[in-house]
């Protein structure tokens, strides 16, 4: 029977200097023992990547730029050699592998490239050979022969599309241990989620504390990778974390997995007009001016008339305003707006429909008098817009409610 | 008719951040508006190689390790980028070039690796598009693909290659402005050299003050690049410097070019025996231990039999001594040993059987009360070994007795 295969990435902080890359390598060392075929993937030593930008951007070289792609790059470069020097003094035979060498080939913009094809056969050899390959992350080879590089948090992806190619599970070593139902900052008694779908995982991750990237769990979804977020500040071999998987093979059924929570939102509204027209002049102003848009309500006004809402990044207020009000003026329709909002959304499986569950919410919200300014619901969460100052007191009611806390909720 | 090439190298301190590359690009930008078709070579930016090589080393990388070489290769990935974004910001189309993309092949071992041959294809057709190429130094691709690098110095080494490849000749950028006829901390009145053989350049550059690695001046004259060592340190187009071209193009016949100098040198010598097989013996046992050997004099004592003298660094006679001992003692050989010497030698061109100036040495050396422990000629230099405490005054000595300061003589 072949053997199990993992990937394993570790982020900056994990390679901050020799003795965490030394310490990282003793983890990956432990699970090569216990008879896996393991590769390494890994970002720049933590800092690398901001000093390497900041010297291009004092040459006029930002984000976006083809040769700052090249600037990046080294970084991780320098990172996996470093790995594979650690590895071999564990006693393996280890060998660090670039981006252009492999290759990764991707296409788009420098930057924020995306991974086209990987080729894993390189891989698969040294692992079959008992080689542990240390791949440099976040980079990749574009058509032209040059590097680029993924985005902030590319190196997630990077490893989700090696575990894919190897055909690994893929643990993400970080510097928490797992993702937790909420923000233990905000609701000391938060616990470590054991097992989660890639789903309900994208809204956790989208939460302030950002263990993984979008990206890669969307990539890890898609090619049906599991994932483990774990922590590299534990001795090796002792850190649980927590598991992401395909819904199916979740076997826990506990609905809600945690409360996530998105700060300085604002509302826009339009009001008057017809609902349809109304809604597609906002949206596409706002496109054009390039907002994000989140939770979008369209209503009629008790008034008469109809109303859109959306819900906008605070930052992204001031643009979307000055968008909405360019196309609502000729149209005799009247713009409003709030700012000093945030987002708490339950997050879970199977949602939609769980009466039960957004009852609770409204139940909870309302005895705990926080207003509720706007709702939206989907398959993996239940969101609602409350004012800033009551976010964290709703967090921890929610939390409470949910008995997702390692106490008992309050009688 | 094709416009003039030329190859700019920029070592660690013309790249030591971004200021300091902004103004490197300047010189390069002066050199294109003149009508120049240019490439670039860059070392990594000042400190950067011994930061990752320390890391390297925590890790138990040492020089000579291949993963070294990965971890080392990624300062000039990062500079050559760097540079390419300067230019732009210049006004030109400029690209990064890596020793892997273009690529430049070497062989040999990890950290010492030699160029085998470099595809220059690509840089010819970017010059004559005018494109600026910013080649990553210090680096090649070997046969396993795997990066190498040159060795300390060895972007000045790919500079040299790049500029035969392309048929140009290279213009060295460092902190000094030219080679010197001496070191100006001994004599000030030392004055910058304007024109020098490859040959005595090479003797020059083995002098403390190592503006130009020795592999590179090689590599220059057999592919007959003539180079120039110039000063990234002034405003672009000041820095006069030395140029180093094959003998025959030097038509300035001043036959002296400098006094060099080597300090921490160490006699060695082996008493009794034949002459030839004594020799045999002590560099045969020399030999095995890596010891170098400098200077050799091979004579008839005067008590009889023979005497086999050499110089050796100091900081590896303890080494050299014990190899002596037990290749001597055997045979019932003496081996006597004196420390604390130095060497100073007359740099020019055309040097062996100029009986006038082996003549000026020995008595401007006899004249001043030096001892001269041994000499050695070749046709490039006549060099003295002598007490260590008296090397800077024969230094300045002869630097005056052959005419080579800005002031006249002493009377």
């Amino acid at each position: 029977m072949a053997k199990p295969r993992l990937v394993l990435k570790f982020g900056g902080t994990s390679m901050a200097n020799p003795e965490r890359i030394a310490h990282s390598a003793s983890i990956v060392a432990a699970e090569a023992r216990q008879g896996k075929q393991v590769a390494v993937v890994v970002s720049a030593m933590a800092g690398v990547t901001d000093r390497l930008l900041s010297a291009a951007e004092a040459l006029g070289g930002g984000l976006g730029e083809v040769e700052t792609d090249t600037v990046l790059a080294a970084g991780e470069q320098a990172s996996a050699a470093l790995m594979a020097l650690a590895l071999k003094r564990e006693g393996f035979n280890s060998e660090a592998v670039m981006g252009w060498s492999l290759p990764i080939l991707v296409e788009g913009p420098p930057g924020s490239a995306k991974i086209t094809d990987i080729h894993g056969e390189s891989l698969d050899e040294m692992m079959s050979a008992g080689v542990i390959p240390v791949v440099a992350g976040y980079q990749g080879l574009n058509a032209n022969g040059r590097l680029a590089t993924l985005g902030r948090g590319g190196t997630d992806l990077s490893a989700a599309a090696v575990a894919a190619a190897v055909g690994a599970e893929c643990d993400i070593y970080t510097d928490v241990d797992g993702v937790f139902t909420t923000d233990p900052r905000i609701a000391p008694e938060a616990v470590r989620v054991e097992r989660i779908s890639h789903d309900a995982m994208l809204e956790l991750a989208a939460m302030g504390a950002k263990v993984l990237q979008t990206r890669s769990v969307e990539y890890a979804k898609a090619k049906g990778v599991t994932l483990r977020v774990k922590s590299s500040f534990l001795p090796a071999g002792t850190s649980a974390g927590t598991e992401v998987t395909p819904e199916t093979a979740i076997a826990e059924k506990r609905i809600v997995s945690g409360v996530a929570y998105v700060r300085d939102q604002a509302r826009l509204s339009l009001h008057g007009g017809e609902g349809p027209q109304s809604a597609e002049l906002l949206f596409a102003a706002l496109g054009d001016a390039d907002v994000d848009v989140d939770m979008i309500v369209q209503a009629r006004a008790r008034s008469g008339g109809s109303v859109v809402e959306c819900s906008v990044a605070g930052r992204d207020l001031p643009r979307a305003l000055a968008a909405a009000e360019n196309a609502a003026r000729p149209n005799g329709l009247e713009v409003r707006s709030e700012t000093g909002l945030a987002k708490v959304s339950v997050v879970g499986t199977g949602l939609r429909g769980r009466a039960d569950v957004a009852r609770t919410l409204y139940a909870v919200l309302a005895r705990e008098g926080i207003a509720v300014r706007m709702t939206a619901t989907s398959e993996i969460k239940i969101s609602a817009l409350v004012d800033a100052d009551l976010l964290e007191h709703a967090v921890r009611a929610l939390h409470s409610a949910y008995r997702l806390g390692a106490a008992p909720p309050k009688a």
